[in-house]
């Protein structure tokens, strides 16, 4: 290996679930005018098996109760006593045979050290002990998840145990109120999110000097995942690798099963490589794009540099109150200006605006939260709608940004035949397109840049510490160091 | 890397699907009295969100509809017209928008020609097709996939699609005769498991030259995991990988989301890793067990080489007709007469066995079939029962073997607290036991040594190719080569 990497995996502090628990306890009692009484509870998620065989899947855990409890363990339920903020695990009660198959059994002595809650008891036990310690009138009362995921279109489940039916239930008040709490980033999460981008950049410049012509897509996969794996601990990705050259690049979420990152590297060809590891359910999302062959030709220059001013304008017009929105017109703004400078497009730039010519080459939204979840969720508040234009409503949020969120810039300039035909035949948008200039990019794919941004009081942060100049790229792949700076993590007050 | 890799990711003939295919329709015919009319009707797997999120893991495809159809993409259904052998694909109507966001939409010819089958519709048109094409009389009639997988205890799901309660279905037929095509491999699917533990081979080498002190266990599940998909192609693992050092080892199936493969490697440890990839759904499942700093002590010696001596043992006896359950047995009399050889138990050997001594030190059965599921159906035929004996009763087969079957052979020797102790204090046991000399062995851990073995006319085929005498472990871990000889996959009529 040419770089002795700096990296290792840190230890997590559990205080960060702590301070969530007692951020989410406030945000409950700031939003309600009356004391309130009761548990918030959680259902963690419990280990698939696939159809009908008995292959399990490495369990990864549900998202709202990892940001609650940190727990890696499948089949565990936990509550939060309102009043008092006192915590309380629930863990399966495991059988004899467990201890042959699967590990030791632990003592619940052990999971509440390790977890820093206040009770740990058997889930069998969980309607009892919720009787025992409700300090309200009547029956309990459970605060329950339940609520829309804008990204997905689908609902969260509300957890269910046996006996549930003999309390109450509250269905409506935790999803926004622990959904917002999600929105913005401690300190203690912000170092986890800063972590997994570290190791994720190291990998990308280990991809970078690895990548030649012959090659097959995936083994810049497989040598992203060796190194997150083998030098940072991350034994999940936060999403599925995109690993697109030459055309496949503009395939936005290449890589899936039916398109599996399976063709051969050509000399010449574009890379576009989507890819981020998690530690400790904490994610990264950055996407490098360069040339195979380690130098960038004119025209991979013009699109690489349009979409580097793109995000460059992004991230330096980002502080809290900026709509993302017209954020996502700056980025289209700034790619439409240099396609024109090129040649590409001819015309009014304020007219191709209008008639939505950005989203021909920009089709997805410029970027997302990014927590626990790859798109994590709070995009859209609750009654807020999705803008309708063309490019514009693929997008992840529409929020003015705030102090303490993370999100991705990831403006990117694509030729896709299934958009750029019927733009280049309409009669609204046909003026705009130099035919003989763009036919030069038939096949040649797109661009994608991306970086995570933490949102300070005054601008941003980029946490991802890749190469991005055309000069840093083509001197990387030729073997210079690139020194990425350690990340202290967990260190008192500063990163 | 110390030595050049032979191997690289055979081209898949789909050839393969058609053979099993045929040999299902010949199978139904021959257990049929009158000649059957109707379509054998499959559902293919489904991609999975994560919860509520749209996080989708890597879709693999269900191994039933794997073995008729080898089908990658996820959504798809098949069907097979019994009287005329023809096969049907009903492809996923895909919207416009899956070409911009995750690739080309491809003409339905495009999979008629990868896939190799007779016609392909749309899934919303299987209503017609199925009444079109069908040659019976009365409603078309269905044999649905429905049956219990003796391995989970789940039972398989019958495919499901608008309009089905129009057609007649039978759920009866189809599951065990199928179920037994695949038990007995044909020559192409031989080629395939064949190629997946070539390439596992390779990676345990690799692990095995990399292993040292001071490494966490996921370094070398990393290791293995790059060799594999970088060299070999393969994306999937037949299984977690499990990768135990010390104490760990005698935990059968450590390395699950609560066991993670997370601890040091310490000087003196004994490692068992237990890690097979698949390509194109076809698996391997090997273990290797070494000492960590490539020299093997006395006791590790003694342990080691009861458990080669069994597997060797087993492997000698294996041909048509003889009963696995006797197999279980050798492989169970070897380790308890090595491990009184060595002082560590005293007494009659019968007297030891009828008291299931052995199962004390080998809880687990000695081997499964193996295919497109690690552990894959037919282990048990309708109405068979298990074993109830300790150990015994952990069998997932109790059959005798059949030439084409591929099963592994994967004795150990554990010292697990939870069975040694009480087995140690038992009135019935408790003389057999030299608790002196077991008293050196408290925290060794285990020793497993694993080998997929495919049943020939008169004996069987070793397709593990990783040094497994002490002597040649040792070699290898101090850098000597390992020849693997490349074994010609898919070439007329030899392996």
């Amino acid at each position: 290996m040419a770089t002795a990497w700096l990296l290792s995996p840190p230890e997590v502090p559990m205080q960060l679930h702590i301070e969530n628990r007692q951020k989410l306890i406030k945000s409950l009692c700031h939003a309600s005018s009356t004391p309130l009484h009761g548990f918030v509870f959680l259902q963690g998620g419990n280990e698939q098996t696939r159809h009908d065989t008995d292959h399990t899947e490495i369990f990864r855990q549900e998202s709202y109760f990892a940001y609650l409890f940190g727990v890696r363990e499948p089949g565990f339920y936990g509550a939060i006593d309102i009043a008092s903020g006192k915590a309380i695990l629930f863990a399966p009660r495991l059988p004899a045979e467990y201890a042959v198959w699967l590990g030791e059994i632990k003592a619940l002595s052990c999971y509440k050290e390790r977890y820093m809650v206040d009770m740990v008891y058997y889930t069998d036990e969980i309607l009892k002990v919720l009787n025992d310690e409700y300090q309200g009138t009547g029956k309990p009362l459970l605060y329950l998840l339940h609520g829309l995921n804008t990204d997905s279109g689908n609902f969260s489940k509300p957890a269910e145990f046996k006996g549930i039916e003999e309390l109450q239930t509250d269905l409506d008040t935790l999803h926004p109120i622990l959904t917002e709490c999600r929105v913005l980033k401690s300190y203690l999460e912000f170092c986890l999110i800063q972590y997994a981008n570290d190791i994720s950049s190291e990998a990308h410049v280990e991809v970078m000097r690895k990548t030649k012509a012959g090659m097959k897509e995936y083994q810049m996969e497989s040598i992203f995942l060796h190194h997150t794996y083998m030098y940072g601990g991350c034994r999940h990705c936060s999403y599925t690798c995109i690993c697109a050259t030459g055309n496949n690049s503009s395939v936005l979420h290449y890589g899936h099963a039916a398109a599996p990152n399976d063709k051969t590297l050509h000399d010449g060809d574009m890379a576009l490589l989507d890819m981020g590891a998690e530690y400790h359910c904490y994610g990264s999302d950055i996407t490098c794009s360069f040339p195979v062959n380690g130098k960038f030709t004119g025209d991979q220059c013009l699109v690489y540099n349009a979409v580097l001013d793109s995000h460059d304008a992004v991230i330096s017009s980002m502080r809290p109150g900026v709509s993302w929105v017209d954020m996502h017109k700056l980025a289209e703004k700034v790619i439409l200006e240099s396609l024109k400078q090129a040649g590409l497009l001819v015309g009014n730039l304020d007219d191709m605006i209008a008639e939505r010519v950005g989203a021909v080459f920009l089709p997805h939204g410029l970027g997302h939260l990014l927590g626990i979840d790859t798109h994590d969720p709070g995009g859209y508040l609750q009654g807020a709608e999705r803008p309708k234009e063309a490019g514009l409503k693929s997008l992840r949020t529409s929020r003015d940004l705030l102090e303490g969120m993370v999100v991705t810039v990831e403006p990117g300039c694509y030729f896709i035949d299934a958009l750029l035909l019927p733009a280049m035949e309409s009669a609204k948008t046909s003026k705009f397109f130099n035919r003989e200039s763009i036919s030069r990019f038939r096949g040649f794919g797109g661009v994608r840049i991306e970086s995570d941004l933490y949102v300070t009081s005054d601008g941003c942060v980029n946490m991802t510490k890749v190469p991005r100049k055309i000069h840093d790229i083509e001197a990387v792949m030729a073997g210079a160091p690139w020194p990425i700076k350690k990340t202290v993590v967990f260190e008192n007050g500063s990163s």
